[in-house]
């Protein structure tokens, strides 16, 4: 447990650690939009001041794309150094009218701090800083070396990180690694996270007739592009749920005893997906959990599919095309590629030859990242949060996909890399009001300044 | 075979007559569309004065939509009486990028009148119109008692023109009935239609989650309404390309002999339709010739497929809904009323429990038609069309739809109706750059004053 003096602090500057963190929300860095340039830029100025002023040396380090912030703090060369990565970027705000507030002017109701990038990742990143800064200013120092690498194109698929790992290789060595950018599986379940799903992404198109066709002159006669995509794309789940390429599952290793034991501890995610989700039933994989189903499994999704006659009424044509944009979430064993050449053979054998289909892979996947939690940086993580929150931790999977800590893992093999989020199911994350945990916001940095003592 | 002064005339005068058809070609009556409805009125009223010059008496036959054009001439009581039925209005012109000039200022190129109306159907009742002008400038008469009913809403599928034919049943009784509307199954290759396919049209949507989600944290438990709307869509149709929905061929009639023998002799359709629609293989029914196939064949259709995000780039969401729009051609035998039902309950069967599927039927759509062919009005067009182009006509279905002839058959059952049409496969009669043969103009109205005189 944290000492008394740096958790009352932390207590009592409550009020302020949220004004702070609402002046940096205010600047709407929107990685995915190129107007937003300079906003981006901006929210890294602002992080990296902040730092600064806790006497964190910084550093912008560029890229072809936006850049990271980084910033150390060396107390003594021979104590373990702690990387802590997070973003400055946020997520596009359409539709912008399903925002009760407007998104870059947070709000607190119920308990919640709302607004873009609360949850997904300043909100997270404020947590390290606040930690850093109660250890600071109650004990005259932080109990181990510390390096922030704050990214600015999380939210685009991360495509330069890697290069920008790459050329800091050294500046970047850590002993320990933790990413606060996940959720925990729900109000008071403290997690642990020591993996992630990996993603490919396609758009694939289905070339018809020259023109729009009328169906009573050509119907029976012409192959209606629709009709041929959408039996290439349902041919691609079978009737149990599973993806039906062949050869998707080879590598995907089952659940070890361990995970099974840990996952069937997790009674709340269904409730709360199906609370968020408000469907009339849940779906997936036929006989296998909830929880391995999202967290442990690869599967196959449309994204949006478009083509021919979308206005009101009728209107009686065989269309020219159809598009749909399609991933697949990866699981450890996967390999991106080699899942890319095996789909798109299966859309070009499961195709119709009166049409031409097209498949073009959209870059910003990446392969799955699987951690061994059976490693001091775990057993750390996992008391601190007993500690803070005073229930034992689930130690789970991440459905979604970052794409940081596989690119650490390649770079740094024997860092450990822990994901130690604070966020939570129904966050809206990528969606109109968006909210963290006011809860989890003082529990989270109570979390953080005691895990540092720990892993020194 | 018409007098000789009267093909004399027809031939001296085409210049004129191709003249006054551009005049009511300009006239912008897309039915669809609500700013256009006073184009329409005009229209009629372009026609109405067109008709009144040649003695015939007019009325405005009017209805809850467009109205009607009504005119009569008749020249003796005891004289038997022909209904030519046709339409002003026509589609809609979007895209207009794809015209190479304004729909509706038409213009002559390679032996063609260019521009929206020229083949559907303004150009095909003006041949009506001046067979019959022939007719009675060069022997001062009709040789039977004609009525003409030019219908205002073919377009949008003749949702009021039942109730016309019903509230005039007196005025539009006849011996016979003869439609131009459709078209010859290859240039140089006259055509008599019997049948046309009915039709119903529907709307599917398949909902799912309240909000769109994000397919990492909600992959593998939340169905995703595309690819439930994909798989629902794709059931449709069997391996063989048939229709299958259960009970859907219940009461579809094989081809007669006469039939089989009739469509073997059609060998340039394959090749239009390739041409047309320039695709790399034909598609349909497996083991059914592609005449049988377009003209007496239901088929289903998709004619628009909407949901989630079409943008560029990516966008993992799982998303909220889905839309398609969708029809089915029929063919006699068949009760869209049923097939409908039998339709709607499919999807319901077919949809996975964790979307609310909904399926709306979109009004115009009716059921086939079909006209026993051992009649005198089959044998006269026959004959006059072998007169006029040189060669055997060939007895033909219409993959189309027009309800108008079925209409007709309801209210008069023992009045037999012929299709005879002067379009040409490629016409583009929906689309940009629609056009009228200026050879199949011409003898178009040399076979229609000749045939009218077989009728009397």
């Amino acid at each position: 447990m944290s000492e008394a003096r740096v958790v009352r602090y932390i207590e009592a500057n409550q009020k302020r650690f949220l004004g702070e963190l609402v002046g940096w929300l205010k600047i709407p860095s929107i990685s995915g939009l190129p107007k937003h340039r300079s906003d981006v830029l901006r929210a890294g100025d602002h992080v990296s001041r902040m730092l600064g002023g806790l006497g964190f040396k910084t550093k912008l380090l560029t890229s072809k794309g936006h850049p990271s912030v980084y910033a150390e703090r060396i107390e003594d060369p021979k104590l373990p150094i702690l990387l802590i990565y997070g973003h400055m970027d946020v997520q596009p705000v359409d539709p912008l009218t399903q925002w009760k507030h407007p998104p870059f002017d947070p709000w607190l109701e119920d308990g919640r701090l709302y607004g873009r990038g609360t949850a997904d990742d300043k909100g997270q990143v404020m947590i390290h800083i606040k930690a850093c800064e109660a250890l600071i200013k109650m004990t005259g120092g932080l109990p181990l070396n510390v390096k922030f690498i704050i990214e600015g194109e999380e939210e685009v698929g991360s495509p330069n990180f890697e290069a920008i790992v790459k050329e800091n290789r050294d500046r970047l060595t850590s002993t320990f690694t933790v990413i606060s950018d996940t959720s925990m599986v729900g109000k008071g379940l403290p997690t642990v996270a020591y993996a992630t799903r990996g993603l490919v992404y396609f758009e694939v198109s289905a070339e018809g007739p020259k023109t729009d066709l009328h169906s009573g002159s050509f119907g029976g006669a012409v192959v209606n592009p629709l009709l041929a995509l959408a039996k290439v794309l349902s041919g691609m789940v079978d009737e149990r749920g599973r993806v039906a390429i062949p050869g998707f599952y080879s590598g995907v290793a089952a659940l070890t005893a361990k995970e099974k034991r840990w996952f069937s501890m997790v009674k709340s995610l269904g409730g709360e997906i199906e609370q968020v989700a408000g469907v009339p039933a849940l779906g997936g994989e036929k006989g296998l959990g909830l929880v391995e189903r999202v967290w442990a499994r690869p599967t196959f999704e449309v994204h949006g599919l478009s083509g021919g006659f979308q206005g009101p009424g009728s209107k009686t044509i065989i269309p020219q095309n159809a598009m749909a944009k399609v991933s697949m979430r990866l699981v450890p064993g996967q390999d991106p590629a080699r899942v890319a050449k095996m789909f798109t053979d299966h859309v070009r054998r499961s195709a119709p030859k009166g049409v031409r289909v097209s498949v073009q892979e959209i870059p910003g996947g990446g392969p799955a990242f699987i951690e061994d939690v059976e490693q001091p940086a775990f057993r750390c993580a996992g008391e601190a949060l007993k500690a803070a929150f005073g229930v034992e931790p689930v130690f789970a999977r991440c459905g979604g996909s970052i794409f940081a800590p596989e690119i650490f893992k390649r770079y740094y093999p024997k860092t450990p890399v822990v994901l130690m989020g604070f966020g939570l199911p129904g966050e809206n994350a990528h969606a109109p009001n968006e909210w963290l945990d006011l809860d989890n916001f003082q529990k989270g940095i109570i979390t953080c300044a005691d895990y540092y003592g720990r892993l020194a």
